[in-house]
C-alpha cells in the first residue's frame, strides 16, 4: 500500500507520518511507501519501507499531477494556510486553500480518466465552516454559514469532494477537526493559541497568559486523537456514509475552568498559578463567534473515538511531549 | 440607475427584463440604462431609457471584466447551465456554473480596487443545494447535500457571495428559486418539465404525460413570483440579512392532485381529461429525491411573498401567459 501526505511537515502530518511508520499498516494492509510531500520537504524519516520526500505547491499548475502520477491508494491531504493568514492575505487564501485542493480533485480525476484509479481521500477540514448564530449543541444537519474565508474555503472543498466521490472520481472523507489541544512546540500567533499555552507552558515552568474568561466554553481534542481521525477516515467502509462524506469529528466540549482544573490535578496548584490573567477584548470577540459543542452523533456511530474528559487531553499531552513525566511535578 | 443582467435571454431574464422596464424605475430610483447579457446576445427591447445587449459567455478569461466595466448599480446574475447538462458535461457544469460566476466576482472584486464600488448583486441559486435525507419541511438552518454537480456548483457560488459580500467586494444576495411553474412555451426535457406541462398542455387542448403519481408533492412558485423575488432582492435592505445572504424563498407545497384540482377549477373536467398517466420509473426515483417543503421563515420576514394556493399559480399563467382567458373554458 502506497501513501501520500500532503502537508506532511505540519504538526498534524508529522505525528500521523510517525503513526503510520510505527503501525506499519493500515486498514489490514503492510505500507509499502510513503510519499511526504509539503511547500518546502518534509524531513526524511526511517521506516523499514521506502519514504520518499517532495517539495511541492498545490497551487501552482501541474504540482498536483506529478504527486498523483504514482497512483497512491490512500491520499491525506491536510495541506492549507491558517485561519488568520487566508483572512489577512485572500487572494492567498483562496490560491492555496481552494484553487490548490481543486487542482488536486482535478489532477486525480484526470488520472482515473487514464486508467481506472479510485484513491481513498482523507481531507481535513474545519469546525471554522459554521458561523453565528448556532445552536448550544450543533446538530450534523447544521448550514455550513462560514465566518471567514478560511471557513468558507473549507466548506467549498467539502462540496468539491462530496461531489467528485458521488462521481467516482476519488473516495473521499472529509473530517471536521476540533481546536487541536494541547499543540506541541512553540506558542503561534493563532486567535486559539491560549487554549494550548496555558497547558503546555505552565507545565515547563514557564508563565502562559488567559486572555479570556474561564466560563468561555470550546471544542477540543488531542494531537492523538486527530491522528486517530485520520487513520480511521482512511479504514472506514465509505458504504456507511451514504452521500455524506464530510463529517464533525468528536471531541470534548470543556470550558476554561475545566481545563484548569485539569492542569491542576496532573501538576499542583503551583503550575496553575503560571497561569495568567489578561482579558483581551479582541481575542474575547473572536472567540465568542466560535462553536461550543457538537453532537457528532454520525461520527461516533461510524467509529471515531475523542477524549471525553481534559484529564485525557493533559494525560495525552504528557505522555506523548514530555515523556510521561510533568518536569514540575 | 444602470442595471445589468446577466443570463438576459432565459425565459425569468426575459421576464424580469419586461418588469423592469414596465416599472421605469427599481428601489425607487429611476433606471437611465439596462444591459443585457447572455451567451448570445439577448433581442433588443424597447424602453424610455438605454438599453444596450451584450453577448458574453463568462466562462471565458475577461468577458466578465467588459461586463463590469461599465459599473452598473445592481447585477443581476441568472446564467447557469441547467441541472440535466451540468450532470452529463462535468467540465462544462464546473466551467460555466462555478468557474463563470467566479470570474464575475473576481472581475467586480477586480474592478473595486480601481475605485471603490460595491454594486448589489443578486444570485439565483436553487433548491438543489439540498438533498436526502429531508425533513418533511426543510428549515433555514439545514446543511447542504447536494445530489447533483449542479446543486454542488449552486452551493459553492452560494459560499462565495457570501464572503464576498462579508468582505465588501459587492453587496450579495443569494435566492434559492422554487419550480417554475407554469414555464411557457414548447416542452423542455428537465426531469421537472411535467409539473409545468400538465397545466399549459391541457389549456391549449394538447395531451399532457403525468409520469408520476397524484401523491407527489413538490415545491413551486409561478413564473410572476420569480420576478418579484429578484426585484425585492435587488431592493432590500441588506442590513436586515446580517451574514446570511442565501435566501430559500417562500413557495407553496403542493401535490399533483392539488395541482390538477386547481387546473379543474379554471378549465373544467375536458381540460383535465388531457393528462394522461404515464408512470415512468426513472423520473418517480428523481422526483422522489426533491425536496417537498420548506419553511422559509427568514425569506417571508424579510418580505418576500410568492402564491399560497394553485390556483394563484394557474391565474397567474392565464392573466400572463394567455391573456386572462382560457382557451377552451
Amino acid at each position: 500500500m502506497h501513501i501520500l501526505i500532503i502537508g506532511a511537515a505540519g504538526m498534524v502530518g508529522r505525528k500521523l507520518t510517525e503513526a503510520l511508520i510505527a503501525a506499519g499498516e493500515l486498514g489490514g494492509k503492510p505500507i509499502t511507501a510513503l510519499t511526504l510531500a509539503d511547500v518546502e520537504a518534509p524531513m526524511l524519516t526511517l521506516a523499514p519501507f521506502h519514504v520518499s520526500v517532495v517539495a511541492a505547491d498545490l497551487s501552482l499548475p501541474g504540482a498536483a499531477d506529478v504527486l498523483v502520477a504514482s497512483r497512491p491508494d490512500v491520499i491525506f491531504h491536510l495541506a492549507a494556510i491558517v485561519s488568520g493568514e487566508a483572512e489577512a492575505d485572500f487572494e492567498k487564501g483562496y490560491a492555496i486553500n481552494l484553487d490548490g485542493t481543486r487542482l488536486l480533485f482535478e489532477a486525480i480525476r484526470r488520472e482515473g480518466l487514464v486508467a481506472p484509479w479510485c484513491p481513498r481521500l482523507v481531507f481535513t477540514s474545519s469546525i471554522a465552516v459554521f458561523g453565528t448564530p448556532l445552536p448550544a449543541s450543533i446538530p450534523d444537519d447544521m448550514a455550513h454559514t462560514p465566518l471567514t474565508s478560511y471557513g468558507t474555503q473549507k466548506a467549498i472543498c467539502e462540496l468539491l469532494l462530496a461531489d467528485y466521490s458521488r462521481r467516482g472520481f476519488f473516495d473521499g472523507v472529509g473530517i471536521r477537526l476540533p481546536t487541536i489541544v494541547v499543540r506541541p512546540g512553540a506558542p503561534n500567533k493563532a486567535a486559539s493559541g491560549f487554549f494550548s499555552g496555558i497547558i503546555r507552558e505552565p507545565l515547563n515552568g514557564v508563565e502562559a497568559v488567559l486572555p479570556v474568561a474561564d466560563d468561555v466554553r470550546h471544542w477540543f481534542s488531542s494531537p492523538r486523537s486527530a491522528v486517530g481521525f485520520l487513520i480511521h477516515a482512511a479504514e472506514l467502509d465509505a458504504a456507511a456514509l451514504e452521500q455524506r462524506r464530510n463529517l464533525t469529528m468528536p471531541g470534548l466540549s470543556a470550558t476554561i475552568a475545566e481545563e484548569l482544573a485539569a492542569l491542576e490535578r496532573f501538576g499542583g496548584k503551583r503550575v496553575v498559578a503560571l497561569v495568567r490573567r489578561a482579558p483581551d477584548e479582541t481575542i474575547g470577540r473572536i472567540v465568542a463567534g466560535w462553536p461550543q459543542n457538537f453532537s457528532a452523533q454520525r461520527a461516533l456511530s461510524l467509529g471515531f473515538r475523542a477524549e471525553t474528559s481534559f484529564d485525557d487531553i493533559v494525560r495525552a499531552h504528557i505522555e506523548d511531549e514530555l515523556g510521561g513525566r510533568v518536569p514540575l511535578g
